[in-house]
């Protein structure tokens, strides 16, 4: 098996999951519940030294960063044309999506649930208020990108920036403006909702939440 | 002209300038001054809606992102080798490293920077502490990397990712802990500090500290 991946349902794991099902190639997924610190034993920091989730093993070595992992898969199954292919006019795009999807949203949504964790829990509550007004810049910004009508973040072709950001997207589900509020972000997260990977994704990840409209 | 990249002295935007150096392309390059705010004016914001910089405008077309520009730069010109090519066994640490560099340590620095800004003045303090430990957290990281003697971040060769790395270190010089504390760290950046194409590029955004040992 050329791919092992670690994941922990809902986490940032899901969008290489996600992908993993999108391109029918064969994998195999391992259950680390952050729930329950799996992450944190020695055993799985051997894999993923910050102990995170992802960690996809590739050919036998692991590597971490849902994003460049995303990317990584991109690459290696052209065929399924998850990304512009190199020297295409949306190649730039897409990099740039995929880097501001991993630099923005990704660590201010980190910061919205670990702020306690990461940091002291006396500051906390000010990390997480510079979270919030960050999420929902991206959200606005994510939104008026898709104000043209059209369906995919990149190249008006399903790819690796819709993956990451539904994920991020449903991560905001109980925060006081979740991404389903914004106008377009509620038809594109439909949309996604309804394709048979995302139905099969939450299968497996034993999810039962955010799978259709409110 | 192919490239035109804004900039400001020292900023993210710094890396960028220092591929198109390390390149040999030709590139013009248009002074955005930050400190007198020239990032916000409306001409600038139609080439870059975040009002940051660095913007590369890459055959007519303006992007954002400096991780993203690296790959792309790279990709554009893969004689120069300053990425692993695609499908060889370095490939996915590259992509890991851009991917970390750009949502780890550079968000962190950019908190410490800009929480006043970005956020409640009044929050700015608990936001630097969680960044300043963040900050020296991924120092800690790549100077472990460094510890077995590599002299480049990725695959023994000089490329995108020591670009970053270094333009993010040179950001800490004037925090508690400045990057050239950390013993391997310090090795790593007096020797990418006196490659000519730094010297170059400080002469061209007329930087004049850290530029050597202190
Ligand atoms: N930058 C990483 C972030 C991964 C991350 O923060 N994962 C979270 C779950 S969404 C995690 O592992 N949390 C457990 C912990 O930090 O203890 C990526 O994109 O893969
Ligand atoms: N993620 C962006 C960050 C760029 C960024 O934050 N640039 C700063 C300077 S280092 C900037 O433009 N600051 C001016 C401002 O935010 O007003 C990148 O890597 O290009």
């Amino acid at each position: 098996m050329n791919y092992v991946l670690y994941y922990s349902p809902g986490a940032a794991s899901m969008a290489v999951h996600w992908m993993l099902i999108e391109l029918g190639v064969p994998f195999e997924a391992r259950l680390i519940d952050i729930d329950t610190g799996a992450q944190k034993t020695d055993d799985y920091r051997r894999l993923n030294p910050a102990g995170r989730v992802p960690t996809l093993v590739v050919d036998g070595v692991p590597h971490g960063e849902s994003a460049a992992l995303l990317m990584l898969l991109a690459e290696r199954h052209p065929d399924a044309a998850l990304a512009p292919a190199p020297g295409t006019p949306q190649r730039a795009e897409w990099l740039e999506t995929m880097v501001y999807l991993a630099n923005t949203f990704l660590p201010a949504m980190r910061d919205w649930f670990y702020a306690d964790t990461d940091g002291d829990p006396a500051d906390a509550h000010a990390v997480r208020a510079l979270a919030r007004r960050r999420i929902e810049g991206a959200l606005d910004r994510l939104d008026s990108r898709l104000a043209d009508g059209r369906r995919y973040l990149v190249g008006d072709a399903l790819g690796t920036a819709d993956f990451l950001a539904v994920v991020l997207m449903r991560w905001t589900r109980n925060m006081p403006r979740p991404a389903t509020t914004w106008p377009h972000l509620s038809l594109y997260i439909n949309r996604m909702r309804r394709r048979p990977s995302f139905i099969e994704l939450n299968v497996r990840e034993g999810l039962v939440d955010w799978q259709s409209a409110p």
